[in-house]
């Protein structure tokens, strides 16, 4: 049966979205509708609705945002086996089919599943689940979590312990879990290393946890906002530095912070001047960089022989986790108290404040928002 | 005592050297003076000699380039230990203090010792040990192997087998342990990986040897001179690609050839735009791209995205190496038939034959010439 609820459209790029009733239809064969409880903001969101063509393609609008998620399965499609209705789950943006080339090899945890299809906004068969005004509304990466119920593959559903608080673990199905795994699965930070992280939004308090969480002993926190040096400590900074109270380069004031340069460096801005500054801000005989930050509207530029003589460049897409499997696994981190998740949650608003969460975001005002259906 | 000898002085930038009689001074402290028995002629001599500005930083000149030989210590300086006369040696570019924080660290094979005097051309009192009609003799990289002595520091010196033939092994001074390491130690090359190795001069070729010894199933060489086809299968290609052969970038060749991209590439040449083709080339999952060639010519630029998704940058220079230590045992190897050698040899000139050996390389006419003192 087709639900009707309320969903944030975004009609156009770069206008506000519109809160409006659509139509969500039943899951068609392995699919799962939704009932989301809560969805995280992310920049990612914002990125595609205000930077098309300037950082990034422009995705096929009318498009319901949202990624970031929790909900609980309202009814599941023929052929699911994995979860049934009443399941608390993480919708995912990354699938884990458990069967393609990727899925089997531990070096990604990228999924060829659907692949195509999720990046034009659409699920398996070519369409969206969504309707709206009598016109196919698309979802991104096949999710479209700023709605009140959405379909989405099977493949890209975790199911999670049935007490986790679902306005918290929400975070877990993107900047958390970036940031998190960037540290731990990409960058395998050592214990006693020294760390930098460039960029204090959610997802590099993230990558500072997940340093901390690693054993180094120095986290250098780096940001222009300045209110950033105190949010950060509780995450596990150890310093802050703000490159504007700065005259030279950033990566010079870091290589002689730490004599030589830090061991790893963590980009979770998605500005390839920032990224360079990142690299260079390593030791020069083998310090990995680690680009957590999405852009597309650059090209990253590097020195050679900083890469001959030892400096390494690797990044890092959902923090490397295998996004079904390891999800459960970090929502009991939470609850067991190993990973921070309150912290991050600076505004608890409703879907139709979803615009006014954008602008705290951009204006460095939360490091998250969750929007309560 | 002084000692009056040949060497190839390097006058001036951009002009052939020239045979001269030099004076090579005893031995100071920390210092061994080796008889060079034989010098290979690598592309990284010529890059100093004619390419400066264009390419690379201007040495000081006059200059005695040359830094892939072997010899026999001459005498040695006082506080030497680890070597003494009639003992065979390679000099290596890269020391190894065992003491440095760089030493003392399995992460990279750089040393600290002396560096920035090895990268003036002079030992570690500033001056150097050569001296041609009254002028100082700068010595490439602390060494100068296209001498018939020279004076090195000890930490520059590696001990080798006794019954080493000079004229193969003088190549472990450089070339084949920079390709070959950068297999092993860099890209750690797995048994059944699909590998690319971009230029198939001797490092790429030694690059080849590096996969082959992983046990690589697949190993694609590409090279716009037709004639390495032939050559580059004694060494382990098992394809060959000739970019010149296809209209369209060597990268999607490559992609289609490997279904989705090779595991491990390597950039033997040192030119950024092959950089990139060998990065994109990688596979997008989990593709690693080892950087082997040199230049300070331009900057390397690739996508951030394909970091973020998978792909990995990472250099090697003289093959990971920890220098005087590892040298040794791969004469060893070569000795004991483990290592190809005799393959890379193509030309073995006088010393009065270098302005050819030069010649013979720039023109993909020679693999290896080794200079005969």
């Amino acid at each position: 049966m087709v639900i009707r609820c309320k969903a944030a459209v975004a009609w156009e790029p770069g206008k506000p979205v519109s809160i409006e009733e659509v139509e969500v239809a039943p899951p068609k064969e392995h699919e799962v509708r939704i009932k989301i409880a809560v969805t995280g903001v992310c920049h990612t969101d914002w990125t595609y609705l205000y930077d098309c063509e300037k950082g990034v393609k422009t995705l096929p609008f009318p498009l319901i945002l949202g990624h970031e998620a929790a909900g609980v399965v309202e009814s599941v499609g023929p052929g699911v086996t994995a979860v049934q209705p009443g399941d608390k789950v993480i919708p995912v943006l990354l699938p884990h089919c458990d069967d393609c080339e990727f899925c089997l090899s531990s070096k990604t945890n990228l999924c060829k599943k659907n692949h195509e299809k999720l990046q034009q906004c659409v699920l398996a068969d070519g369409t969206s689940r969504f309707t709206c005004r009598g016109q196919q509304v698309h979802q991104f990466s096949g999710l479209g979590t700023f709605s009140e119920y959405t379909v989405v593959p099977e493949y890209n559903v975790a199911k999670i312990h049935q007490d986790a608080p679902l306005d918290r673990v929400c975070l877990l199905g993107c900047g958390v879990a970036t940031g998190y795994g960037a540290a731990l699965n990409a960058g395998k930070v050592e214990r006693g290393s020294v760390c930098a992280v460039f960029g204090l939004g959610a997802i590099g308090l993230a990558a500072v946890m997940g340093c901390k969480a690693a054993g180094a002993s120095r986290i250098i926190g780096v940001d222009i906002n300045a209110e950033k040096r105190e949010i950060a400590k509780k995450f596990g900074v150890s310093e802050f530095v703000n490159p504007n109270d700065h005259s030279k380069p950033i990566q010079e004031v870091l290589v002689e912070m730490t004599s030589g340069g830090v061991d790893y460096s963590f980009e979770c801005v998605g500005n390839v001047t920032l990224m360079r500054a990142a690299f260079e801000s390593c030791n020069g005989a083998w310090g990995t960089c680690v680009i957590v930050g999405w852009t597309e509207k650059n090209l990253l530029s590097v020195s050679p022989k900083d890469l001959v003589l030892g400096r390494q460049l690797k990044g890092s897409f959902l923090g490397g986790w295998k996004s079904v499997c390891s999800l459960p696994k970090l929502v009991e981190d939470y609850m067991n108290g190993r990973i921070l998740l309150d912290e991050f949650v600076t505004h608890t608003l409703s879907l139709e404040e979803i615009n006014h969460a954008f602008e705290l975001m951009i204006s460095g005002k939360s490091i998250r928002s969750v929007i309560k259906m």
